[in-house]
Order: C-alpha cells, then structure tokens, then sequence
C-alpha cells in the first residue's frame, strides 16, 4: 500500500500544479476547493497503473489520470446542487461554500481545465485526439447516468437492470475509461486497452454498489449511516428490498427526510430481513471478481498485482 | 446576404445532425431546447468565412462551428441560472423550462457534446490537439469573464478598463477562436491565424458594446427596453454615465427591479444626456474599424468581404 499512496502524493502534486490559475480569486478558491480536499484518487492512481500494466512509463498518464479526477469533481459540485446535497468529504458542497452561481461556474472552469490538461499534454496528437474523444463520449455518459438517477428519484418503482444501467454510466464509465485511457497511454495493443477497460467497468460497478452497501452499514463514507435512506434514494438495497418484502411497514421511512432515528432503524432491519444486502454485497463482489478476471490476459507485473489489490480494497473498504 | 443565409442553414442543419440523441429523453429535450432554437450563428459563420478566405474548404470547419456554437448556448443555459434570468431568445430560459437540474446538466451535455464534435472530426490530429486545447482555454476564460461579470454587479463602481477587459474573455474570446481555429483547419499560416484571431476578437467587442447600446434603444434583442438598467447590469453605458453626470437624480432607479416606465426612462435620459451613449456607440465602431483594418493582409476574396460585411453588421443592427 506504500505504493498506492506514493502514487496519490504524485497525483495530488499534479493536480495542484494544475490548478494554478488565481484570477478572479474567488472563482479559483471554489475552482480548487474540492479537488484538493483530499479524496482515495482510485481513478487517476487506475490510469496510472493500466499504463504501466501494458509496459508506458506511469507519468506518461499523469496529466490524464489528474483531467479525470478534476472531471469527476466537477461532476460531484455539479451534482450537490442538482441533488440539493449540502456536504461533500466532511465539508460544505460547494455551492454551499460558494455560492451557487460560483459553484456552476468553479464546476465548468473544473471541466474547461481537464481538455485543456490532456491536449496540453506531451503526448502524440494521435493518442490526444483519441483520449479528448473518450472523455468527451465519457462525460455525456455520466450526465446520462446523473439524469437517469433523477428520474429514479420521480419514480415508485425501478428495476435492476435499468439501475445497473443507470450506475455504469454514472460511476462506472470513468473507470473504464481512467484504464482504458492510461492503457493507450502505454502504447497498450487494442486488445489490452479493451481488456483494462472492461477492468475498470467491472471494478466501478462494483465500487458503486459496495459504496451503498456501506450506507447502511455506516461505515468509511463521512456521512451518518442511512443517509441514503433518509434522502430516500433508489439504491439496489431499496429495489431488492421492495421487490423482497411486505414493504407497507417501511416504504413511509424511506425518503423521509425528518424519520426518527428509530424509523430509521427499521428500513434498516427491512433491507437485512429481505436479503438485500446479502444481494448488493455477493452483487458488489461478482463484479470485483470479474474485474480480477478480466485482467488474466495482462502478463504479471507489480501493477498488475496492484490493480487485483484494487478489486479487492473495491468490496473490502470499510469492514 | 444570401450567401449568409445558405451558411446560416447549413449550420443549423449540421448543429441539428451532431444533437441527435434521444436517451434520457428529457436530458435530450433540455439539451435541444437552446441550439436548435435559432439564432443568428455569427461564430460558426465567421469559422467557415475564416476557413475559405485563407484557401481553405469551408465545409472542413463545419464540425468547428457548430462546436463553438454549442459551447455558446451551453454558457447561455447556465449563465441564465446564474443571473436568474428567465427569458431567452424570447423563450423560457432553460432552467425555467425544465427545471434547475436538468438545465445544469443540458449545459454540462453540450459542453460535452462540443469536444465530442471536435475529436471525431474529420482533420489530421495535430489541428484536432490544437483546436480542443484552444476551446479548453477559451472556455476557461468564458467562465473567468463570467465571474467577474457576477462581481461587477455586487460592486459600486467598476472601471471601463476591467469592464473591456471582462468582455474580451466572456464575449469577444469565442469570436476570436471561431476565426483563428477556422483559419488553421483552413490551412492558414500562423500569421494567417493571428490576423483573422484578432478580427475576430475585435469584432466580439464591437458586438457585445452595441448590444448594450440596443438595449437603451430598445431595438432588436427581443427583450423590452431598459432591460439592462432594470437589472442593474454595470454595463459600459452605466459606467460613464456615473462618471460623468451628477448621478444622485438616476442611480437609486439602477438595479430597481419594480421601477416605473418613467423612472426608467429617466435613467436612459441621464445616459444619454452624459454623452454615455455615444460614447459607448464610438467605442463599439471604432472595435468594428480594427476589426475590418486587421483583415488588410488577406488577399481579396468574397470570404474577405463577407468577413467585412459582418463587422459593419455588428455595430449596424438594429438601426
């Protein structure tokens, strides 16, 4: 794990050397605010290692892995406002901070800076072109997904396959893509950039579901446990639950966002009694193991090694 | 002018063409919403002019227009979140169509969409690094422009050098990348690029100084007179006119939002009886005379014309 955190101290460097800019102050103070308030860095340190899995020298995908991290927070700015969120990482959102107009703007600045990072980047045009092309496609794909969600939001009922649809967009893609990307990086074959791809789909799967097993569980994730109950959000847990369960005891609590801590317990003991948990976590851990398996084509090396690591910490964080 | 329409319709049609997603439909309803609402697309237009008059194909600048295009209406959508501006094209803004939300994530989308177009475009990858890199650093300053337009407005006094200084990156920037990008798809040579950047630059002055001129007119913008002054906008008009009248008799009527009929006319009167207006009028002809005066390297071409043509436009509509 020495490793791993060498790598995220890398990364925080560049993503401070990047964000640079001063004026106007008060756009940049928001501009830098959640990117270097921390955070795991899985995507970029992902990035990084898929370029060395396939033999690149792993700085060579620095400047990508950092664009990625700075678009995945301007897509958590973004979505605070549009969710009405008001803490990220322990701190205000954003646009609580901020402002909301400034918190739009910081949000577009932040999506602005990571073309302007990858096409600045000392790459071949080539291999530019077609990373800009993969975070553009990317990008569309998360406001799909953050737009799928919302509606879950309207609707009474939702099915798996249309939540499963709505996560590999939302979360899943950016892995995907931070391994695929890193893999052309490396000077990866088509085959081995298609195989670190499905990689990271498989690993951000998985890291999503853990992340709303985790909810009810309340550990790791800065936030009181039954959170997302409490907001009343349509997570895996609460579609098995539904479909699994007398739910006229507990389907009141759910997005009641003044329930009791008692009433909270409840919806609690429903998801447990229903299976559902059991269901998201084997869920969480069918798609890690697919990750591990995806890799099989890749020859053995540290970063190949690291990223099995990876797949685990995706279904193991917080227990 | 008809030359101008033809050019107008195969924007349209290509901006048309390149929105074509259907799903989630009520992301891609928002994201329509604006683009396909008309306009008079002078940036895409002065791409292809910028393109032919440096020997180039125009239709080759196409997918750069519309780009550039897209990323113009995505800061309208989001800059009328901003300033809670509810009309557009003398429509609902976005965000009062279909809600706050979707209307961030419409603006996200296209954003998206714009760099999408770019890096699939038909052009050698050199010019695709070049001209995203270029759209990633116009963008920022879009929003760099924006912010300090937001600033101005909590401000009593604002300077007319910060005021030109804030238009060039929020307005006039994106003209200039219309015609610098379109000039090296074109084929242009650097010094080729830089004479039409700065036409193009000049002629976004001009533009955006005589729109807050129409405004106390009252002609061709399709909002009611004195729009501007009732919202208070530090606009360069507002800005001599404080300096250079006894300004105790208008101001409390600057930003009052339920001011009367007559109260408004009694601050455009003030306006021009300073020389505010004219100056501002001078200011703005004089942007569209460098503008034109810039082009004097170019070989003699109709592109050439019609780039002329469209500098006269600027400081002529609505009269």
């Amino acid at each position: 794990m020495d490793r791993l955190k060498e790598m995220r101290e890398k990364v925080n460097r560049a993503i401070k050397e990047f964000l640079h800019e001063e004026k106007p102050p008060r756009l940049y103070e928001a501009v830098r605010y959640l990117p270097l308030a921390g955070g795991k860095r899985l995507r970029p340190i992902m990035a990084l290692l898929a370029c060395q899995a396939v033999g690149g020298e792993q700085t060579l995908a620095l400047p990508y892995g950092a664009a990625l991290e700075i678009i995945h927070t301007f897509t958590l700015a973004h979505d605070d406002i549009m969710d009405r969120d008001e803490q990220r990482r322990g701190m205000p959102a954003t646009h609580v901070k901020f402002g909301e107009a400034t918190a739009i703007l910081a949000g577009d600045t932040l999506f602005a800076k990571a073309f302007e990072i990858v096409a600045g980047a000392r790459l071949p045009a080539e291999v530019v072109a077609r990373l800009v092309h993969s975070m553009a496609l990317m990008s569309k794909e998360i406001c799909e997904g953050q737009q799928m969600d919302m509606c879950f939001e309207e609707l009474e009922e939702v099915d798996e396959a249309a939540f499963l649809a709505m996560i590999e967009k939302k979360t899943a893609r950016l892995f995907e893509h931070a391994c695929l990307g890193g893999a052309l990086i490396g000077g990866g074959s088509r085959e081995q950039q298609a195989t670190l791809g499905d990689y990271g789909r498989w690993v951000g799967m998985a890291f999503q579901l853990w992340d709303d097993c985790l909810d009810v569980v309340g550990k790791d994730i800065g936030k009181p446990i039954g959170s997302d109950v409490r907001e009343g959000k349509k997570t895996l847990i609460y579609i098995y639950a539904r479909e699994h369960s007398d739910h006229t005891g507990w389907i009141p609590y759910h997005g009641k966002h003044d329930a009791s801590p008692a009433e909270i317990q409840q919806v609690l003991q429903a998801f447990a009694a229903s299976g559902a948990i059991d269901h998201a976590t084997q869920k969480a851990r069918g798609y890690a193991e697919r990750a591990r398996k995806a890799l099989a084509p890749l020859p053995e090396s540290e970063s190949k090694r690291l990223l099995m690591d990876l797949a685990d910490f995706a279904v193991s964080r917080g227990t």
